[in-house]
Order: structure tokens, then C-alpha cells, then sequence
């Protein structure tokens, strides 16, 4: 029995982070894994910057409230879901991710979550579990789940390597020549058929 | 983190063996755990007497195809799984899930599978894991979450009482008897109300 991973940002909706710099015009907050490969060091360094310019959790999620997720993928999740069990894995957190859910018809979702304080002010970031994507998956497959992975970043490497079937979505140019032997695809419809394909086996 | 999980039969959607029996006429197909407690024996029984009746498993996915979740179930679905991830563990078979679920808003269903023979005929049934209910909570405890559970029956027990939370639902006399320590709901809305004083905590 299959159970298919999707990784959330980058995937099925912009990169939250990068929509909030944007928004609230620091551009120090761009930063991502990329720059800074600590996650945790990375969240405290954002939640400094936060505090600094007197933004609270409500601010970050007034501007996820305008977020859409990224063209057809709702439409590729409501497909999905029809055909195989479907959890997005996820290092958002809890409180970023519920607005979006609801846009992509309320999936099930596995992240992280914040912890604020009563003025509003995120004070910390607490991590579900270690190396999130890859437990998760073996997790799912210790219950007998047979998993399908799909993801963009460095990140979503090892559940996709862990999985019977794993794909690219999306992924950089320095990624997919890394992983030359792993298939990419930049459509839903072309991620849609390949899981298709796999669920027949 | 929380997530809660949930039994599918008599909590959200009829019995499907008590009415594919009534449809089918083949009162023997009433028989359940609670008259044969083994399940792989009562599941192998089964599959003989829609053998020996001509029965394939289109036959019991045209009965699953009339059944309607529980008056309110729908609801109490959507209101939970935008406050709370929320995942099914169920015995059923995906073959027998998936219209219901379709119904329910498709909400994430962990359970078994059936194998079919070119002629539709069933011929056996594949459990994901053993202890299902009870092994798939603690995975999910294993990556970082605190469960919240509910059921009606013997086999939703384990899953309740290794849970943060757990409530019977919906369940027989004999069980409210036997576990007098154990809430116990009839009404949705009080399922809910309880869920929601759990994730407060």
C-alpha cells in the first residue's frame, strides 16, 4: 500500500520566508538553507530579526493570508488524494501552514510549530522531531506503508532516496546535476502520471 | 503537537459488512469481531462466503456507493481537521474506503488492502501492520506527536489508552461498563468540545 510525501514550499505553494521579505521590505529575511545550512541557527537568526522590527506572528501570517498556492496545485492534490493517501511534509510550522491547507482543500500535514508569547512575539521554534523528512517517511513505512516522495530542495533528498519511487519537482539546476539519475519534472500533470505509473506496481 | 485519530466504522460512517449483509440478503455476513474474534479467520470466512455466493468486490463497492457518512460526520470532520491534523486508522480496505471518504472531504485514512483475482473476485486481504491501531499511534508518537483518539470498539482500545486523550464513542454498554474511566460521547459536538480542551493543553 502506497502513501505519497510532498514537501509544501516550492512544491505546491511560494516560499513563505521569501513572500514575507518582500512584504515587509527586509530583505535580510530572504535567507534561506541555502545560505545559512543550520536550520535551527537560521530560525533563531529570523526570529532575532522579527523582534528587532517588532513583528509578530500575526504580521507573518497577514501576509500568508494573501499567499495562493502555486497555479494547479490544488488541483493536482485533489487528483491525488483520490488515488493514494497523501501527507505533506513539511519544516513550515503549524501556525503558517493552517491558512494554506485550507487553500489546497485541507490536506494532512506534518511540520512544526512556534511558540509565542502573550504579546503576539514568536520566541521559539520547536522541531517535531530530527531530520524531519527522512523519519517521517521511515516512520510510515515501519507501519507498512510502501512511500512515493516528492520535493525541490536539499532537503527532501533523503526521503526521496528512502522511498520506492522519488522524484524532483522544481528542483535548481546545481540539484539536478548532483542527482543526475533522479527524475525531474517542473508540471503537475508530468509528477501526477509518474506517481500513477508507480501506484500500478 | 497534536493529531488525533480516529476509528471510521460506527464513529463516522454505518458498518459496511452489517449492510452490505442487509443488501446481499446473506444475513451470515452480519457476523463481526464481536462474534468471531479473530479477524484474520473472520476475514478468511468471509471471503469464502462471497465465493460461494458469486459475490465480487464491485458487488460490495455498489453497496459502499448508497452509504452515507453518520448525520453530522461530514462536519464534525471539517470543523476537527482545520484545528487539528487528523488521520483515520481503520480496518477496512481501501477498496471499501475510498467513495467514503470522498464523501467525508477526503480526509487521510490509514488501513488495510484487499487483492483481487482478473474476475473481481476477492481472494485474500493484506493488513498493513500488525496491532494496526495501537502500532500506527506510537509511530506517530515516534515523530513528535502527541495523539488524541477515539473509537467505539474493542480494537480502538489500545489506541485510547496509549493516547494524551482518549475517548470512546458512540460505543457498546458492555464497554462503558468495562472501562468506566474512559469519556464517553453520543453527540459529535461534545466529541469536538473535548478535542479542543485537549489542545489547549
Amino acid at each position: 500500500m502506497y502513501i505519497t510525501c510532498l514537501d509544501l514550499e516550492g512544491v505546491l505553494v511560494p516560499e513563505i520566508w521569501i513572500a514575507f521579505a518582500e512584504e515587509s521590505g527586509i530583505p535580510e529575511l530572504r535567507r534561506t538553507t541555502r545560505d545559512e545550512p543550520d536550520y535551527d541557527k537560521l530560525m533563531k537568526w529570523r526570529i532575532g530579526i522579527l523582534r528587532e522590527h517588532k513583528l509578530t506572528l500575526r504580521d507573518i501570517q497577514n501576509t500568508i493570508a494573501k499567499i495562493d498556492p502555486l497555479p494547479g496545485a490544488k488541483e493536482f492534490m485533489d487528483a491525488l488524494r483520490s488515488e493514494c493517501q497523501t501527507v505533506i511534509i513539511s519544516d513550515t510550522f503549524e501556525q503558517f501552514a493552517a491558512p494554506l491547507m485550507k487553500k489546497l482543500g485541507q490536506p494532512t500535514i506534518f511540520c512544526n510549530s512556534l511558540e509565542v508569547d502573550k504579546d503576539g512575539f514568536i520566541t521559539s521554534h520547536k522541531m517535531r522531531c530530527e531530520k524531519s523528512k527522512l523519519t517521517t517517511v521511515r516512520a510510515l513505512q515501519s507501519i507498512g506503508f510502501e512511500t512515493i516522495a516528492s520535493g525541490d530542495s536539499y532537503n527532501d533528498l533523503a526521503m526521496i532516496q528512502a522511498s520506492k519511487a522519488g522524484f524532483l519537482f522544481r528542483t535548481t539546476d546545481k540539484i539536478k546535476a548532483d542527482y543526475p539519475d533522479l527524475p525531474t519534472f517542473t508540471e503537475y500533470s508530468e509528477l501526477l502520471g509518474a506517481i500513477r505509473e508507480q501506484l500500478k506496481k
